[in-house]
């Protein structure tokens, strides 16, 4: 791993011109990390562009650097390094193919990313952002408050504010490092946490009052109507995280939200704790996703997919 | 500091018979602190009794030692030391006055928290529990799991899971400390943030259409009726962060919660961010509390209060 790592940094000491994107629909990590990034290697004195297919959503613009990133690269555009961050798979960064002579490395920690002339992958880091870390502080970057806050934000994007298991004391004390630069934690988290659209709220203020406890308290659910969007003037988007309000509830195993897409289509989203395992309860809906977070969309309206959906977690949960 | 620290020391190696408490209507530092020091002490060969006038909150009875924490005391029961942790003021701390011959050991990070016969006061610490780790590490004991989980838990409390502005250096540090100990993040975070009580689920369900947000966008509110928390079957505490929904609205500068108290009394909460002094504006309406969040019992229904509340924050926006 530390080999690789220096390998990387003899490819940063030597080249000029560094393109570094990430994923599609980015999220704190990839936005935090390419920024992160981004700013380093010009501090190192390097020509970088910053990309992304979808460009910075709008509650990341706040980031230094956000403004820089573009979402198209000049064709005539010639890099010595193109650095993909975050990605899991190439396909997902949507930046063009290595051209020769171009020198691809990846910087991940989503399990069985494995693309790229150098490929750093450590599966055990709580984000990308502590490998963007590991890699300025091994170029001999001093770090600044624009870098630190970057990094900051992927870090506590993907660890969930320090709540998810992947939050391991080296995520604790890169954090300590990023906010001794002087970051304002509460900025941070606000700008990532108390910032939502007021029809996101609008349209929640609809869809908790649906709120159903299964008489065994083991699950619950939520739904939202079309007619609820429109009166929040809302965007199917708005409803992400929706399904963590039944999830919250003490007791509850599985959580459910029930979304209508059209007429005659329900998105169905589960959330399990522990072994329960609702991947197999998607897939056998047609639809997918991993133990403890999937989904499907089912044929019906609401009044035909709830009870067939409860009826199998009644089963699944006995 | 160090001073009064190392004086703390040598009480604790020189005593014999512990009472650790802490303040009425416990939060997770006051109660991770208490069964942190609790335990510590315990480690070190010492007789301790953990007290606390209001007992564990049920959300904190994962933590260990918890069973073990007393609502009273024995009439007969005598001790060398009195540790009040996290108290603001002694009175808030409900037990017994310290009597001839026992030493009151303050440990506190609130201004103005002055009492004791030792008093270890620092405001630049997130939270009570890194008072208890920095104590026990001078004591020379070499923390274990259930400790790590009683002080970490008080830390991720106090920090608001690391998103205040008092997550500083220090507390990433400790809790890099902590959790390399073997704790799982994820366990503790969902249990102080993912297990709600139905009823305040259910109770949300019905607060949060309330919602009303002003034309100017600077203020939002919501409002509880004493008929939605007998709907519910829900107590006050449980409307406890209600005011958090508004809140988080993007470009929401103030938010308010009204809770009817009774047939003529409405609770009205104030949060705002940044310079927005809320504090005085409830001093006006006969209440208290900081610049940022405060609170007054106003007399009237909501028909009347509400209104005067809104041209109240109207002039303070202006």
């Amino acid at each position: 791993m530390k080999q690789i790592l220096n390998k990387i940094v003899q490819q940063v000491v030597k080249a000029q011109r560094f393109l570094v994107c990430s994923h599609e629909s980015p999220d704190g990590d990839a936005i935090g990390s390419t920024l992160g990034l981004t700013l380093g290697l010009q501090r190192l004195g390097k020509e970088v562009v910053a990309y992304n297919v979808d460009g910075v959503p709008e509650i990341l613009k706040f980031l230094p650097g956000s403004q820089s990133l573009v979402t198209e690269l000049r064709a005539d555009a010639a890099f010595d390094v193109i650095f993909v961050l975050d990605a899991g798979d190439l396909s997902r960064a949507a930046c063009r193919p290595a051209e020769q002579g171009t020198m691809l490395i990846n910087l991940d920690h989503h399990p069985g990313s494995n693309f790229g002339h150098l490929c750093y992958l450590d599966t055990s880091a709580a984000a990308t952002a502590v490998l963007v870390y590991r890699l300025l502080c091994a170029c001999g970057l001093k770090l600044d408050l624009e870098v630190a806050t970057a990094l900051y934000t992927g870090l506590l994007s993907d660890t969930g504010s320090f709540r998810y298991a992947n939050s391991n004391p080296e995520a604790f004390r890169v954090a300590a490092e990023l906010v001794g630069l002087g970051i304002n934690t509460w900025t941070i988290a606000s700008a990532l946490y108390e910032s939502q659209p007021r029809e996101r709220m609008q349209l929640l203020a609809q869809v908790l009052p649906t709120l159903y406890v299964a008489p065994s308290g083991q699950y619950a659910s939520v739904f939202m109507t079309l007619d609820m969007l429109e009166k929040a003037g809302a965007a199917p988007e708005h409803t992400d995280g929706f399904v963590n309000y039944p999830r919250a509830i003490s007791g509850v195993e599985v959580a459910v939200f029930f979304r209508q897409v059209d007429a005659s289509t329900i998105k169905v989203g589960f959330r399990s704790r522990g072994n329960i395992d609702v991947g197999q309860l998607s897939k056998n809906l047609g639809g997918g996703g991993h133990k403890n977070a999937a989904g499907a969309f089912v044929e019906g309206s609401l009044d035909q997919v709830a009870p067939r959906v409860y009826h199998l977690l009644e089963a699944l949960l006995k």
